[in-house]
């Protein structure tokens, strides 16, 4: 297949293009805004993957030229940026099933809190962004992007994935059981995101109230 | 330490009381809206202790006479009932804890769905309902009430708990520390406690979702 990661620049864009590069014979392509960031960042994961012994295709583009052909297009961006990224695609996503992990969250002097958007999830405003005919799937929502990216970390943990579309559900939830050390977890439906997302606030309180955790993730048993 | 489970005849009390009463030296105060319910239910774990060959102090009565000496009372009872059951023992909480497990969620054809009160979440209906000088610490909202009360299973999971007060969240992050295969873990200040509540929504999802999981719990990492 060849997956597309729009904003596969950062955050969790990279550790997610690292891993499926490594894990999967799968093409990887970086988008972004700008073509020539997509490259510089294709060029450097190309050169990580290199060191490690590792023969993928990574590829770097506009967005809309990493989705044209992608079998499967995450949409790796703030939650702030879904609508505009989705959106800049929508004519390009037929055939795609189109990923979602993006988490509204607010900081106070608590801690980190769980924002929805008025749709009830962030998940449902990708699906609000996208064409009707586009299946939308969350997952990737829980994962510590420092960690994720760094490939010598044993992760060992869960992904729920959420979906209406079961065929576009179990070509996330495959794709994420290649990866090693990820075990995707069937959620139900869409309308079970907004329970999912806010695992990540959680996680990140976690972190920030005892000694020695950081990059927390998760495992259900 | 004395410790009033309220609610304590079913749900998650009866695991709560028979892990406290076979893991640590505390007694255990049964507390019900009739005493003879909670005598019942006390004389049921003591007879499952003392056949595992634990010999514990369970004992069973009104809520009220088992919140008075108690240093720890936990209001093990559906979050509709939280106010009610709080307000009960209000007078009888001086020099007490107030613990709350209590998780408000709601049904629909798509799974269970965290359905916090307005205050923001249970935790705080607890806090709102309690004398203000009882300190109020959130924890044990995510544990599986059936796997809990089997002393056979091995749970290795870790309890979130949020307080605002450093000494009594210290109190019970000390308890779940006696309690076999639990871990305490600080989520931070009562206002995070709608990140630990919804938690339990999504475990029970997990749970309806997928083949061979049930009874799910959490292990942070």
């Amino acid at each position: 297949m060849q997956i597309a990661l729009l904003g596969g620049t950062g955050d969790i864009g990279e550790g997610l293009a690292l891993r499926i590069a490594r894990d999967t014979d799968h093409e990887v392509r970086i988008g972004s805004r700008k073509a020539e960031k997509a490259e510089s960042a294709a060029e450097e994961y190309r050169a990580e993957l290199d060191e490690r012994g590792v023969d993928a295709t990574v590829t770097g583009h506009e967005n809309p030229a990493a989705a044209a052909p992608a079998d499967i297009a995450i949409a790796a961006v703030p939650a702030y940026y879904l609508s505009d990224t989705v959106e800049a695609v929508a004519d390009e996503l037929d055939d795609s099933v189109l990923v979602s992990p993006a988490v509204g969250m607010q900081r106070d002097e608590d801690g980190l809190h769980y924002n929805p958007p008025g749709l009830g999830s962030v998940t449902a405003l990708a699906v609000k962004a996208a064409p009707d005919d586009v299946p939308v799937v969350g997952a990737f929502h829980n994962l510590a992007a420092a960690k994720l990216a760094d490939l010598d970390a044993d992760l060992d943990w869960d992904v729920p994935v959420v979906a209406d579309d079961d065929e576009a559900k179990a070509t996330v939830v495959d794709l994420t059981g290649e990866l090693d050390t990820l075990r995707a977890l069937d959620a139900g439906p869409l309308a079970n995101a907004s329970e999912v997302e806010s695992l990540t606030p959680l996680l990140i309180n976690l972190a920030a109230n005892n000694d020695g955790m950081h990059d927390l993730g998760v495992k259900f048993w």
